[in-house]
């Protein structure tokens, strides 16, 4: 191997025309206005948004939360279907996806990345498909390259995963195996609608759960549904956890979770006196006349909501391993290799966000349309913001709350101090501060007190608890 | 909307038939062997990999580095030229990430992510598509869904981009933009080769930039050159800058950044001289027969160096928004509207993890093969592993460590403890800590003392002392 020093190479470096820049950085115009403030805090005048949005068109402009979601900058559209996220919005994404990574953690689920092609032969064996896919005429995106090979852009990856597993499970030493990804995954939707909602790219977490027995296999399928649970509740926003078909299989290992929402497309029967929840496909046939099915645990007549479902979890038995033959041998000596007992369970991350937008779009009163988002503090694009109202103490109260690890940014652009509190209100930041002349306002909404006067001195400590306070809040619950 | 208390909805979690797990869980073998140890510390008992790696086939397993990250299960072949990231290798994947998140908020630019779908008529109009794709002719992967778009998988945004900020970037007042995203890229290999070095997905860092004119360009050419720089020294291995060729813009806004590599596919000619360095399409034809290039600055003979490209930083001007009509109206009244100038910036996310693999293998003696792979501490995939070697103390370790802020894995597996060590070669962790009954010994190599015992109350600063002290390592000066 060519050894190069590294004296060299910086001597290289140095011999660029160009100068490294440390420290602070601003960037002028040739009217000296600073345009580019670079000094390690997180300003909206260097963090790219837009003020005022360019006439928003779309598909699930008729909700208010996507239409806010396009509005305020977190998404844009780019065709039928498929999204942008702009830095607000990845922002959220990245929050709820570190926080499904702390759940999935918690039951010793390892995270990978599957490549988002695979082969079209897996899904003939596996007999999801039953003929090669031509273009255009399934709920399958087929990807066609030059040397002809029949790939697809993945849906979902059982068959993918249960055959690269094959060389891996051999033993029953080698189970249990728990992995998981959130990647970008694909369908293509006939008629893309609602925004974020119903999109042929999205944001799921999948995970694949593969176990000796059924036992054990049941045991795991616990295990990821309280994960489930526990997500939710830190979410804070009210949840439905349905009973779904589990098709030949039996049994109750088919969960769904949904939000009620007036404009999911789902519907989820619920009881309201022993507080089961059903998919309507494991319900007796309803229609139009009929009365309201029954309870099938306590016979209460059953109310129905409408619904998002945006996760779930599934218990797949032998269906895949039987067919790509993922088999192991058992510890008893002699014994023919056993399939494995499979699980999966999604949780659709992009669609959440959109629920969340449209639950907790902020109304200002019952006949004026929504002006602003409001974020759970988890997955807020930041917590704080701080608003600059006479020169000089913002950078200090700035530094204070960040010094004490909230997610800070300040609104330091030129626009005028009421257009920046409109611009926060359709953001949604949970604690927004402004940094008058002798004290800091503090607002948040939802909240006993939702305005505070401080001293400078004790803004840091003030925020966080009222922080602390937002994470406590049942978001439902909210009216203002 | 209708209202589902959250008392209601956490009546319906009650009832589900599994227990919230929280705490310490232990899930048993019949055995009562524990199998999955779930106590918030990180174990390889339940962070899955495999210690045997079946027999690996597969593009570029001709390279060390490439065989290595597929022996340690970093990564695996899905089908030609597409790959997993397992979780040692996506472990490693996001820490190289957000170390570039880190060298790009550095300098104002905000992150996004883009659809990796986009319409084939925005390539038709800034004319890098002449006519439209046909499939399985070209280097785009095309996808034709059931509407019969013509879409293609990305595999840069320059068309994209320019088209979205068109609404955005409408005034002088709208400029300078920075804007960059890490993702998924595709391009349809004719001979997908070296593994992870030529694939049709690869992950890519791409930064765009929007300038009002060529002067605040080329202050932002060399702001990014900056950050580049900044990231390429962090990461520790020596590399050269070359000048590439700008084509008809001229000027030096044109460089590549390259790793020196025998499996290199690039050839970049450096001056032992003055330190320049140039990619050979900027020098008069080489032969195989003519003599060296001269230096086009001092006129030294040139060397050659078999290099892989990780990394581009190229000024674009005006070469897609006067196509796609990105333009914007200047602080002077009356002017007409003005083309804005652009510039792109890559770095080869996946490319470099395979160079430093290649680079870092570690040798065990001339004519053995290499064993094992060594990591910068930045981007290993765990910075410190500690092996128990006799019961007891290993967990109190861990936890010390832990608490000193590395990030630490506990190798807690049934393996053998001579086994653990070659697992522990095989994955190149920076720091191995070994308890015994009285003294840990802590090892790593590359620096002055490769091995020290010490008393179990001082290992958390002893492990802070050595990865500070593998943080200054060069790591092409390591010998063993």
């Amino acid at each position: 191997m060519i050894s190069i020093s590294r004296t060299r190479a910086w001597r290289l470096e140095r011999c660029t025309t160009f100068k490294i820049r440390l420290g602070t950085t601003q960037v002028r115009r040739q009217s000296s206005q600073i345009i580019l403030q670079l000094d390690g805090r997180t300003r909206l005048s260097s963090f790219w948004t837009y003020r005022s949005a360019p006439d928003i068109t779309g598909e699930g402009t008729n909700d208010d939360g996507q239409s806010l979601l396009l509005k305020g900058g977190f998404i844009a559209q780019e065709a039928s279907g498929y999204f942008h996220f702009l830095p607000f919005g990845l922002r959220v994404q990245d929050k709820l996806s570190a926080i499904i990574d702390v759940h999935m953690r918690s039951i010793g689920a390892s995270k990978l990345a599957l490549s988002s092609l695979t082969s079209q032969s897996l899904w003939l064996q596996s007999g999801r498909l039953t003929q090669p896919l031509e273009a255009g005429n399934h709920e399958l995106l087929a990807v066609r390259d030059r040397k002809d090979s029949s790939m697809l852009l993945a849906p979902t990856h059982e068959e993918v995963i249960t055959n690269f597993l094959k060389p891996h499970i051999t033993s029953h030493r080698d189970l249990p195996v728990r992995l998981y990804q959130t990647t970008r995954k694909y369908r293509d939707e006939l008629r893309p609608r609602q925004g974020l909602l119903r999109t042929k790219e999205f944001l799921m977490k999948d995970l694949y759960t593969f176990d000796a027995d059924v036992e054990s296999a049941m045991e795991t399928y616990g295990a990821v549904l309280g994960a489930y649970h526990a997500l939710f509740k830190q979410l804070g926003l009210s949840y439905l956890t349905a009973v779904a078909d589990s098709g030949s299989i039996g049994g109750t290992h088919n969960h769904e979770f949904h939000y009620a929402s007036l404009l999911g497309e789902d519907i989820v029967w619920s009881c309201n006196s022993c507080g089961s929840a059903y998919n309507e496909e494991v319900l007796p046939a309803v229609t139009e006349t009929s009365a309201s099915p029954s309870c099938l645990k306590c016979e209460n007549k059953l109310i129905s909501n409408s619904t998002i479902e945006v996760a779930h979890t599934f218990f797949l038995s032998t269906r895949y391993s039987v067919p790509l033959g993922l088999t192991y041998q058992t510890a008893t000596p002699g014994q023919a290799p056993v399939p494995v007992q499979m699980g999966c369970y999604g949780i659709g991350v992009s669609r959440i966000i959109a629920a969340i937008a449209s639950k907790m779009a902020a109304p200002t009163g019952r006949r004026k349309p929504r002006v602003g988002l409001r974020w759970p503090v988890c997955v807020a694009p930041f917590e704080v913001l701080v608003i600059p109202k006479e020169e000089g103490s913002a950078e200090t109260v700035y530094d204070t709350i960040a010094q004490s690890g909230a997610d800070v940014v300040m609104d330091d652009g030129p626009e005028e101090f009421m257009r920046k509190l409109q611009h926060a209100d359709l953001i949604g930041y949970p604690v927004v501060v402004i940094c008058g002349k002798e004290k800091a306002e503090i607002r948040a909404r939802g909240i006993e007190t939702p305005v505070v006067y401080v001293e400078e001195s004790v803004v840091a400590e003030t925020v966080q608890r009222v922080l602390e306070e937002l994470r406590a809040v049942k978001h439902d619950e909210l009216s203002n």
